[in-house]
């Protein structure tokens, strides 16, 4: 496994392996990986003749106040999970290789930004919009992955994508979970021991409106106070939202048609958790 | 020529073309193309071994009020004007085609889109940042030629290809100018006879300024004076901006040191002109 940290290196080396005729993978990440990541690169193992991983903490993403210093950072654990999924190239920048000096550039994507984490994080998608476009200009993959467990950052990809005459293939990936239920994320790593138990709530509180849509509820105002009455039980979860979407526009739905997204934001402690669950006719 | 509508076809096209090898050059414009544009086509030709130029009037470019409706359009005199120059594809997709129903993603270049135009008008760099991502994006040039006369412009270019690591090296060519030293531009013939005759005083002030200036003066205040003195001989012109600009990052300068911008934006009557001179020290 090539580890890069250039970004000239890193296009040379994409070039090369294009040159080649080789189908480039990319799974760009902020590190601290978890079988949720190497999931998706299992994937991009699959449906690529050569896997990218990047590993970058992109501190345009982040609000004031959040987590970016205290965000998990382990590259020597990162750099064996990743040769131990057969990764081709590593790509780890720094912040000002990204971002240099006069930096000014910034791609906004409008709609499917607005609610969910978009209102809850003013900023954040500009941010990821903006390094996901210079990482894919950078790598120039033919497929990039990414996890559903950020529904939206996924429906914002495919957009700016599409938007901007991008030539990737965006796919998403079912959310991996620990086994009591709990989407595998980096940030999990925060929870103190009280924390973590509580946390289960938020994937009881999807599956509970799953189960009262699967009998056949379609109102969201029904499925969603199904959802908060369980995180309500557990006092130390503050939910920031519940709310049901459109899986492709997040707009938010008054009844569930075909299908729609059950997202939820909650607080617990210090640590800010999304988690969703798709609700689809059967 | 091969004239393409279609941003798949028009990216096929550009794909045989690297797959040969072929060293693209790609003059993007609006149409009602003049000697101005023909000098990018020259250079595009020169440089390159493929000389690609796209005509697309971008909406999003132009703000409430503004002349996109009346802007001109000739596209049958424009692809002859073309022909006669080499060129090998005509892009010259519909509105339709470049902002599909639901388009939502933007590009901002911020600190050097604060001055001059940026501030005259607002969100139009935002639309040219954008068609101009986009175009890049489709074409896939090696070379991007763009006049000087939209200075501001090509330092938004410069910089959004830097900042989003795109791989295409922007050129700007010198300003084109009437036999008299008004700068060409399509807006020129909204003119009527009187405007037109008023419109020399754009290029006689600039060039007041820069006698001025070779002379040894160096106060933006006073070069910024004398070219304003010319400009207000005329009643016909209403002054929009006469700045003194860093050649670099557009941001205003006090005096000329090594070198500077001195732009003007101008009304007459109904039309918008716009044009500059370098100051340099020899």
């Amino acid at each position: 496994m090539k580890v890069i940290e250039s970004i000239k290196e890193m296009k040379e080396a994409s070039q090369a392996l294009r040159a080649e005729g080789k189908k480039i993978a990319f799974v760009p990440t902020m590190g601290y990986l978890h079988e949720g990541h190497l999931s998706l690169m299992r994937k991009g193992r699959e449906v690529g003749d050569a896997l990218i991983v990047s590993i970058f903490v992109n501190p345009t993403q982040f609000g004031k106040g959040e987590d970016l210093e205290r965000y998990p950072r382990d590259i020597e654990r990162d750099k064996e999970l990743c040769k131990g999924e057969g990764v081709d190239i590593l790509f780890v920048p720094s912040v000002r290789e990204i971002y240099p000096e006069n930096y000014q550039t910034y791609v906004d994507v409008e709609d499917v930004t607005k609610n969910l984490c978009g209102t809850s994080r003013p900023g954040h998608f500009r941010g990821v919009a903006t390094v996901v476009t210079k990482l894919f200009n950078i790598v120039r993959p033919d497929i990039a992955i990414f996890g559903e467990k950020d529904f939206q950052q996924l429906a914002v990809i495919k957009r700016l994508a599409l938007d901007l005459n991008m030539d990737v293939e965006v796919i998403g990936m079912p959310i991996f979970r620990e086994s009591d239920g709990l989407a595998m994320s980096s940030r999990n790593n925060y929870l103190s021991q009280e924390e973590r138990g509580a946390a289960r709530s938020i994937y009881r509180a999807l599956r509970r409106a799953k189960e009262v849509f699967d009998e056949g509820e379609r109102s969201a105002g029904v499925l969603l106070n199904e959802a908060r009455r369980v995180l309500e039980i557990c006092p130390l979860i503050e939910p920031e939202y519940v709310k049901l979407a459109d899986m492709g526009t997040m707009e938010y739905v008054d009844r569930v048609e075909e299908e729609a997204l059950l997202a939820i934001a909650v607080r617990i402690g210090k640590t800010r958790l999304i988690d969703n669950i798709i609700l689809r006719k059967m």
